[in-house]
């Protein structure tokens, strides 16, 4: 069985996509990440679950244990999603390190489940008389959803169906309260649509579908008490077809249209796809910050106006990045409007950054927050510390990169009927599904460091059938080669950005992408980086901090010199010029006052990769640099 | 007696205040927008305050009414705000029209008040248990603030003190429960601090004065239960001594710095004019807008950090302008260390501009965030609609600005021993008070409209006193000349701001003040409003909006072309010539990619005051205005 985190099972997908067994990470940034995952992340969230109370919330229910409940309503959610981490990461490597624990956590899963099926501790140990009264607020099928991503990413993983079993009793009683023609009602936080359809995937049951595309129909009638947060903050304020603009709360937004995407994936409604189409632009096109992050509002954790982006307050949670992640590759699975190459050049940008800095370099300390810009003078606020923290009361974060992490495989490459397509360029081990042929396609590469990327075939591949490799759009001239027995190709990227070539046993493929780093502007609209410039070097966006910097040289008195370049170090190392403003002091002077950068020497500034800042002091750190003196 | 708002007792005092009644505005924006308060603000108050239940929030605690309690734990002070509006407007023109109103009103909180003194009608009708034991939340102090504030000022406006005998008995109360040496406890939001100062100088007792120190030493201590909002919410993170940096919630910080810089007036204590030297630097040469507004982040309602100053989520409470009016002229009494120019200057931005903005034309609309940019397709929150609306749940904003506007006259004059200051330039008649003579000096002027200010003396001035007008800092050459039967006189802005000629009787002087209009640029780490442009006439702030563009073009695609000048009309409006940019479309590009203006004709933009803008329709509108491309 493949084990991915989505198997479309209709003819509406365009790609058919692998599992995180036949894209085996062999070495890089990408999977070195996934095995400080394992030995770190995942073991210190098993950690923290059991330290901030999430099982005794589960124990309490039933009497095992005297502690008061702990964390937020949806508190359950976190525990499942480091189950779906821990799956993923058995189905990657087949470990059994973690079986006992899933043994005793889903054991006590099991002992609180009631006879109907339900399980939520905070309803059942504290507020029992809310039980589907106040699905605005209580995320009674929030946490639904994440319990049967963990048990479906289980039974995929290795066959341990136990939770599935558990899931399945929860989704039929939401299904004979809920189901089409009953009781109608929609969760305040979507996760449930999408969970739902991926269960009717694995288990073929039509009424868990048709249960997420009801449940997709009846978003934006106002079912929801919405309270003082206002229907966009839940997306009840429009259908899905007629809400065009992402708004509200992000992680909302885009966890929907996840769910959305899977409807029309598996029942073709075209309507459909047209909304996601208008949806995806909008959250891509006007609303996301250069990391691949979304929600520049701290107020609602929410999208802001169109070009609304700015640095220092961008909310950017990291869970809004996975979120999009989830969505976007569903968009390139359906064969979206923006192109598969757009939604595998966006799902990099927010792995190599917004999601990569979510982390710290030890594996156990986690941004919720991931702005662009840190002053001097910031002060932690819930949720928005000032650097990387070991855990959140709202702790959805950190056990949400750790599934992504060990899933990431999954994103790597697809198939359709007559090529493999590489959408990640990463050091990897595929192993061609049986309907291209039966061999082994190795991806060698240091890239992003290095803008070499190798490929070379091993075993028999179907005739006819081709390789299909990404070109990103800041190399487009990049050529694909091919040397085999057969004679040499060459190719540069199609209309729709993928280089191709036959793919051939024995045949060596070689990549070669320009790195020379860039400088990038945003659009006039976006007020708060007028003036500035970014720099970028393949798909990783840099930063300077004030680590980096001599004493008495604030970062946010940098003034970039463009035209004196960047240079590139041996080791790949970055170093921008700059001169310094030191006036004038005041707020706001008259517009023909001088600025006083002309006397300053020019400094060398180190640009260090956005993803890794905050790793040695909570200082100051932009990634957007000015330009306009 | 005079009538204002704050009256020092003491000798620490530098300028001694005037009274409404003594500085009566008589022409020009001013006087107009006094007389729209009485006949519409005012009136619409008190007609909301009854439809959103505010009296019969008091009414039910007696059982004259059955309603439920509507609206916030603080809705009374809404009621008391509004009393101290048609307070001041008494004070201001002996109106006898609203007296019926109070009889009713003041009676029903005289039924309403506990033999104790305790009268707040959410604790006495919904939560009687949570009597002073939750001051972090309840603002039973802060409610009682505001009664003294009315309470003073109608004592103050005709000797009507019947609401000065309850607020008394409250203050009483608090001062034997809360006293020096007694229980300790402050509110979580400042105000009583200012109003118990005030009340010691209307009636003399120490006590009040001493309740009001002791809990502006007691601030910073921890003694608020401070919960996820954070201690720098409530300004309780640090004694106010070292709290140099204004922080957390924008209106809490304000209304505390009045507050101990009104102790500091009668205390003397230098160190804590030293810590409001150093908070008013933070508030408003680092976290001020433009426009005289605070607090950047909608968030906590909060200040920003350092030069953190986004246009379009400016939260810029209205309270928040109204509340650093009362600080500020509180510090130029005390002759803080920014001058009194600066101050004048500071109250003259916020009140031509903030403060202006907050009110629609017609009296009876509010903003209650006043962003300096509205997107087109912003969408209106809680507390921050896309336009001004009547009224709100938390209705703290209305009553506010009637109860300035009718205070205006308070802030435009002082005297020291020997002169008489004009701080604001305004139509008004000034009668001197007795220690300098006995005469009226009568300013006319159509200010700002237009430059030219004269100023006439009618009647006997003692010797040696002296007309010190403030000469604003964008025309630091304009001249003061007089004309009298004993000679001419002329002179410039001394160092400190102020021009000075002799106070003489039948002397008349002029000031001609350049209103060229000025584009004005802010300090280069508000990267907000980098590679733009604000155009200021005089103390107005302008700004485009979207209503006087043609069709097809958006504001926030103009780019102003600042070598071509700033047209001024006979009728004062103002034209600024701009460019469009149309490409890139891209949210994210190289930086070589051309931006297409070049081939765009110069187009011919209004430029309103800032004040009115909103008053046509809802639209995208902006005070910055980019030049870079």
């Amino acid at each position: 069985d493949v084990a991915a985190p989505a198997l479309p099972s209709a003819a509406h997908a365009v790609h058919t996509p692998l599992g995180v067994r036949e894209v085996r990470l062999t070495d890089g940034p990408l999977a070195s990440w996934q095995s400080l995952n394992a030995s770190a992340t995942l073991p210190h969230c098993i950690e923290q679950i059991e330290e901030w109370g999430i099982l005794d919330n589960l124990r309490r229910v039933i009497g095992e244990s005297g502690a008061e409940f702990r964390g937020f309503w949806f508190a359950d959610s976190d525990l499942y999603k480091v189950i779906e981490a821990v799956a993923w990461e058995i189905a990657r490597t087949g470990t059994t390190e973690f079986d006992a624990w899933l043994d005793d956590v889903i054991g006590l899963v099991a002992r609180v489940q009631e006879p109907s099926g339900y399980v939520h501790s905070w309803i059942q140990g504290v507020h029992p008389e809310l039980k589907f009264v106040q699905l605005e607020l209580t995320h009674e099928m929030y946490v639904l959803g994440h319990m049967i991503q963990a048990a479906v990413a289980l039974d995929r993983a290795n066959g341990r169906d136990d939770l599935l079993v558990l899931a399945r009793r929860f989704a039929d009683l939401l299904d004979r309260r809920f189901g089409p023609g009953r009781e109608q009602g929609i969760c305040g936080h979507p996760e449930i649509e999408t969970a739902l359809v991926e269960l009717y995937r694995h288990t073929g049951e039509e009424r868990y579908l048709a249960l997420a595309a009801h449940m997709v129909e009846l978003r934006g009638q106002g079912l929801l008490k919405v309270g003082g947060l206002g229907a966009r903050y839940f997306q009840d304020h429009a259908p899905v077809r007629e809400a065009r603009d992402a708004v509200g709360h992000a992680v909302r937004q885009l966890y929907l249209n996840a769910g959305v995407t899977d409807v029309y994936l598996e029942q073709g409604d075209a309507t459909l796809l047209a909304a996601m189409d208008a949806q995806w632009s909008s959250a891509h096109e006007r609303k996301m910050y250069l990391s691949g992050a979304f929600g520049s509002r701290h107020r609602d954790e929410a999208f802001g106006d169109d070009y609304e982006l700015p640095s220092e307050r961008a909310y950017a949670e990291t869970c809004a990045t996975i979120a999009d992640i989830h969505w976007t590759w569903r968009m390139l699975l359906a064969g979206g409007a923006a192109g598969a190459a757009t939604y595998a050049e966006t799902i990099e940008r927010e792995i190599h950054n917004a999601l990569a800095a979510s982390i710290d370099g030890g594996g156990t300390r986690f941004f919720y927050s991931n702005p662009l810009q840190q002053r001097p003078d910031r002060y932690s606020e819930e949720n928005a510390p000032r650097e990387r923290t070991p855990w959140y009361v709202c702790a959805c974060c950190p056990p949400n990169i750790g599934r992504t992490v060990a899933q990431l495989g999954a994103y790597v490459a697809s198939t359709t009927a007559d090529a493999l397509w590489l959408h990640q360029l990463a050091a990897a081990e595929i192993d061609l599904p049986a309907d291209l042929g039966e061999a082994v396609v190795r991806v060698t590469t240091a890239y992003p460091a290095d803008g070499r990327v190798e490929v070379s075939v091993h075993g028999h591949v179907r005739d006819g059938v081709r390789l299909a490799v990404r070109v990103p759009s800041w190399s487009p001239d990049a050529e694909l080669t091919s040397r085999a027995d057969g004679g040499s190709g060459a190719a540069r990227a199609d209309a729709d950005g993928y280089a191709r070539l036959p793919l051939v046993d024995g045949a060596r493929y070689t990549l070669s992408l320009d790195l020379t780093p860039r400088l990038t502007r945003a659009h006039h609209r976006v007020d708060a980086v007028r003036g500035c410039l970014a720099v970028e070097r393949g798909p990783v966006v840099h930063c300077v901090e004030q680590a980096d910097l001599p004493d008495g040289v604030a970062v946010d008195d940098l003034v970039l010199l463009p035209e004196q370049g960047i240079d590139v170090a041996d080791d790949g190392t970055l170093t921008v010029h700059c001169a310094l403003v030191d006036r004038p002091d005041t707020l706001y002077s008259g517009a023909a006052a001088p600025v006083a950068t002309e006397g300053s020497p020019s400094l060398d500034v180190a640009a260090i990769p956005f993803a890794t800042w905050g790793n040695r002091s909570p200082g100051a750190m932009r990634v957007w640099l000015p330009v306009d003196r």
